[in-house]
Formats: structure tokens, sequence, C-alpha cells
């Protein structure tokens, strides 16, 4: 067997340590990677570099352009009366390019998973609690995902505000629009009908 | 909505136009990246660095680190009778770590394609004829893809030794091992059936 080719295994290795990335995908990218033309590559590069200055925005944990400051926060448009809880960068993302919410968010930065080792406190919710505390807000949308974690996630943070004024709210589950009955899961349709809407008046 | 965070954005750009990378892994990808402790980083951007000083054997067209030399040309104990043609490196990689085949290799470094505008004189054709004449080459194993293109490639290849001494072979096709009939396709079994051996002796 032919000795191994140092340089190309170091790529694949390290690639295969991405998430959602296999071996067979590490040695397809690898391969292109070596093919492709020495400005695409400093251009990935530099992408690389320039991802790694974003910071967390100190009070929603989203991630910012250090020197443009948080986009959201600082945006006097939105609603300051409502924050949508989200467990990472990226759901905030998706909630921003569907338009619908106008409020503000906070990134949790993950979700409680004992099996895991993740506490409440490796969360940035003691920072939630605060900004609850010391501002005027009326409504908290729990966004985390419709998962065991991101349930227990929202269910602890829901008790830590039950004896406040604030209003609590989670995400409605039911069947995705464009997706079929025939085809929806048994807890899809149990979510469905649990929360069905009188259209009766 | 959200101002666009660019150097996330770039990033994200540049991941999808990578093969098999699509919007939301280029997306997961980026976020993870950003995450990422600062020696993982380093290692991938030095593993990249790393790969791109690879250069191409000029004899059999294999990736190789420039400082070692073509691993299987400069193999002895190789069988440099029997030479099996392929597409791509990493097509060698996948006989090489199968273990059954003991000769040279050559890389075509891709096939003819003619609606993508591929034509021989793109491949490495001429200089695998070189080394036929030039060399006491008694078998050629075609081993180009079992596609259109692969197939056109090795047909062309073939016409041009015809009027030759060499044995041109090609890759058995049929049923893969461990599959099923059941779920095989019409090509497949068409290939299998004619491809058919005699076990009656």
């Amino acid at each position: 067997m032919m000795k191994k080719v140092d340089g190309l295994d170091k790529l694949i290795t390290s690639l295969s340590q991405m998430p959602g990335i296999g071996k067979k995908t590490a040695q397809r990218l690898a391969f292109h990677i070596v093919k492709m033309p020495e400005e695409a590559v400093r251009g990935l590069i530099q992408a690389v570099e320039k991802a790694r200055t974003l910071t967390y925005c100190p009070v929603c944990f989203n991630l910012n352009q250090a020197e443009t400051g948080c986009s959201i926060c600082n945006d006097d448009r939105r609603d300051r009366n409502v924050i949508c809880v989200v467990e990472q960068p990226s759901d905030l993302w998706a909630l921003e390019n569907s338009g619908v919410f106008h409020g503000l968010y906070h990134v949790l930065l993950g979700h409680i998973a004992h099996l895991d080792n993740v506490s409440p406190e490796d969360l940035t919710i003691k920072q939630l609690m605060g900004r609850v505390r010391q501002n005027n807000i009326k409504e908290l949308i729990l966004a985390t995902n419709p998962t065991v974690e991101g349930d227990a996630t929202a269910l602890y943070i829901q008790k830590l505000l039950e004896s406040s004024n604030i209003k609590v709210t989670r995400l409605a589950r039911g069947i995705p629009t464009g997706s079929t009955i025939e085809y929806a899961s048994k807890v899809i349709l149990a979510d469905a009908l649990q929360g069905r809407k009188n259209l009766s008046g």
C-alpha cells in the first residue's frame, strides 16, 4: 500500500472534525482544496480569519463585527419591550431572515443538557434575568428548539419568571406549512391537535 | 431585518462554493469556525497551507509531497508492466486502500466531457501514450468511473491503442457485493447478466 501523503492526510483529519463532515466528504473537500486556484484559497483563509474577529454582543450575545457593535441592540426602530430567547446566533439569523419579528433577542449560547454537562450557569441565563429586571420588558418569547433540551431550557426560564409580571410565551408547534398530514409524525400531530385553534370565533 | 454580519457572510459564501457544501451546511460550518478554539483554527489553516504544497508526479500525475517524490513510481516492488488508468488521485487512493493492485497508475486528471469543454488534450492522455510507448507495458487497466464520461474516456484510450500489442482491460461491472438484487437498478442487472461467469468449468 502506498505511503500516506502527510499533507493531505492532516487536512482530511482536520476537516472531518467539523460538524456534519464525514471522512468521505473531508476527502473530497481536501482534493478540492488542492486543486483550487491560489486566490480562492487566499479568500477562504481570509474569510476564516475575518470570521474569527467576530465578538458576542455583551447584552444579547448575538455575533457582531467588533468595530460596528450589535446591529440589533443598537437599532432604535426595534420594539424594546419584547425579547425573543434563542439557543444560538444561527437561530436568531433564521428568525431575522423571516422578517416577522421586530423586537430584541437574547442568545443563550446553548441549551441545558445535563448529559453533556451543560448546566444553566453555562448559558447566558443570568444575563437574561438581568435584562428582564433592569428594563421594561413586557414579553419573553421562548424560541428554543422543539427538542428535549430546548424544552427543558424553556421550562427552566419559565420557572425563574413565574413570580414576575412578565408574559412568557413559547413558539407555536404544529404541522409545518407545506408538509402533509400523512407524513407528519405522531408527536407533530399531537402538538397540532393540542394547539388547535378555534375558528368559529 | 438585521444588517448582514460581513465577516460571517463572506465565510459562508466561500464555504458554499466547495463541492457538496450547500448554504445550510456552510452556515453551520461558519458558526462552528467562529466558536472553534484558536489552536484548532491554526491547525486547520496550516493543514490547508501544507496540502497546497502537494505536487503532481510528472510521470503518473498522482499527488505527492514535493520533497519525497512519487511514492508509487519510486517503489521498486511494484509491477512495472501494468498501468491502472484512473480519473483522479482520489480514485488511485481508493484502489490503493483496497490493497488489491500492485502495478503502476496513471491519473488522467479528469474525463472527456464535451458538454463541459473537456477534450482529450485537457487530460494526461498524451503522457500516458508516451509511457506506454517507451516502457515495456503489457496491460492497461482502464479504471475510469462507470459513467457516461468515464466510459467515453475509456473508449477513447482503447481506440488509440487498437493497433498496438498492449492488452487493454476495463474493470468488471456487476452487482456490488453486499447489496441485494431486489434493489439493483436495471443497468446494474444488465451489466451483471452480460458479464456473467461460467462456473461449470
